[in-house]
């Protein structure tokens, strides 16, 4: 036999001696002697566990098996979870459109989802992420039947909506779909009466030119717009035709557009030399506030100048800057990653 | 084509009118263009998704591939989660024993384990979690060549254990091994010098007798025992013979044993007619504290006794009581399901 531990002088302390932690772990369903009171048992380990908390740390191991239940236990208090299977992150694109009703009801759309034009498989799960949210939320789905990515598009709560040809249009989502059929589809889909098209979206954006890294509407009748001011930039002649364009249009109520514009980041480059898209336009309307992207470095200036223009923009909402660099590495950032779901009562189906 | 969201007055509301929530999906570390920077993308989500909160609620759709990432990210605050699979959840017995030695230097004890002797299988996964935590924090990992739950012993940090011989001398678990044979084990791999052995546990416990739901030290020379007061319950003659075996004691130290007893709670029963296995006995120590299940209803008496008792015999801690019955139903309790580790640095392998 190999040396014991009382040879070396070691001996178990009793349990009263000062722990530098508890173990414990999550429970396991299918050991259970009654499975039927796993959601019991559950609750009973998060007040234990809890209440050792009161007094130290703890360290939880789980199964991969039932880890969506202990998340769902703990974040229950913080975050709901939902055990929903995805092949890729971007909500805002693979999620369900909500909309609003009369007497506070509310519905959603389900797109059909083709990755950004078939570009990364599979999508197979993603295509089903909607249904699955509205399911939950027993909230009456109507599935459009046409590709579309949320991220493509903006609206104003007033009839109009706000995109670009050269996502929308694009060969790889609605090939049999005209401009017009397109615009109709919209229409029904998403309530709106008009549909502005601008023409393209940034370079070497991996969506074809989503609308999010582009410009939005900041209220009705007002558009905030990022504007690249260097003639030897890809984007300065884009956004310059883009920004042309919403001079000339008017909204679905006649009005025309006030635009208040957002300077570029300087141009960032992955390891790989790939130009990261980096664009203020991907910030995120919250309750009293906006999540805004800002990159850090040699951005910092125009960083700076986003929040004082959203600042100045929207007096009444707290501009909560994050650094946007790691998710945009990934492809898209915060707008593109969330996706918001109005107050009300499922619209119950008929 | 069925009924569109126009026809029924339905659209989209701007994204800056009021939210319900916000969803979002966790990162899927496959999908990733980057996928070496997956924890870097995960922090940067949990700023996300804190910043969020700070505004409004937030869901978060996961898969089961990354919900640990996910948890870890989320508890790493609030706790430690660690991604290690086991059959069944009492750590107590598929833990490991933690030792302490000279300048706060820690080690750990590998028990065999066989699911209470081969009652509950498998358990293969269980006899691995004790080196998986060890080797989780680093700490050097004695290998017991024998079948022990943590449960089944009780040690008093001054050379005394305290255990029952219906378990470890149980034909089921080590059947080639004496009990002077098993003393010595005891004595070499925890660093004791005397073994105080108990005839058997509480009617029915499926432990078949672990200690923890019959005794405890409350400190060196100090026992607390559960006793029924019932000659008509099965639990009389066997834990009246414990108290009288315990009189007749001396600890390693040579000392008599001071003795506190607890009243044994009212019988409750399962579903099934089963009889529970209620013991106070299993309450577990904390820094500062003491966790210890209650059973409401017809135990209210007894579990305020059992409160008072404790608050008298440890005047320093803090008694926080906690509804034990939906763990015991699984068949054990707070003690059970927990294994407390000593601060102190890596005793590192020679």
């Amino acid at each position: 036999m190999s040396v014991t531990p009382d040879l070396l002088g070691l001996r178990m302390p009793p349990e009263w001696a000062r722990h530098a932690r508890t173990l414990i772990s999550w429970p396991v369903r299918q050991s259970m002697c009654h499975p039927e009171a796993y959601e019991e048992l559950c609750r009973s380990y998060n007040e234990i566990i809890q209440a050792i908390a009161e007094f130290e740390p703890v360290t939880i191991l789980v199964n991969k098996q039932e880890v969506v239940a202990m998340a769902m236990r703990f974040y229950g208090q913080q975050f709901q979870v939902l055990h929903i299977e995805h092949d890729d992150a971007w909500l805002r694109d693979n999620g369900p459109a909500f909309l609003v009703g009369e007497d506070e009801k509310i519905a959603g759309v389900n797109w059909r989802f083709n990755a950004w034009g078939e570009k990364y498989p599979d999508w197979e799960q993603d295509d089903q992420v909607a249904t699955k949210v509205l399911q939950y939320f027993s909230v009456r789905q109507f599935d459009a039947p046409f590709i579309l990515e949320g991220g493509a598009i903006h609206v104003d709560g007033e009839g109009t909506l706000l995109t670009t040809e050269s996502c929308l249009l694009h060969a790889q989502r609605n090939p049999h779909l005209s401009k017009n059929q397109m615009e109709a589809y919209l229409q029904s889909f998403l309530g709106v009466q008009k549909v502005l098209w601008l023409k393209r979206g940034l370079a070497g954006d991996e969506t074809d030119g989503h609308i999010d890294n582009v410009a939005c509407f900041a209220q009705p009748g007002q558009v905030l717009m990022q504007i690249c001011a260097d003639p030897a930039d890809e984007n300065y002649a884009i956004t310059q035709e883009n920004l042309s364009a919403v001079r000339h249009m008017t909204d679905a109520m006649g009005r025309e557009l006030e635009i208040v514009t957002l300077p570029q980041p300087p141009a960032m480059f992955a390891a790989d030399g790939q130009r990261l898209t980096l664009s203020y336009m991907n910030f995120y309307f919250v309750n009293g506030g906006i999540i805004l992207p800002v990159f850090g470095g040699a951005a910092e200036k125009t960083d700076h100048a986003a929040q004082e223009i959203l600042r100045q923009t929207f007096p009444e909402r707290r501009i909560r800057a994050i650094d946007g660099l790691a998710v945009v590495r990934e492809g898209g950032n915060i707008h593109c990653l969330t996706q918001q779901m109005p107050p009300g009562r499922p619209y119950l189906r008929q």
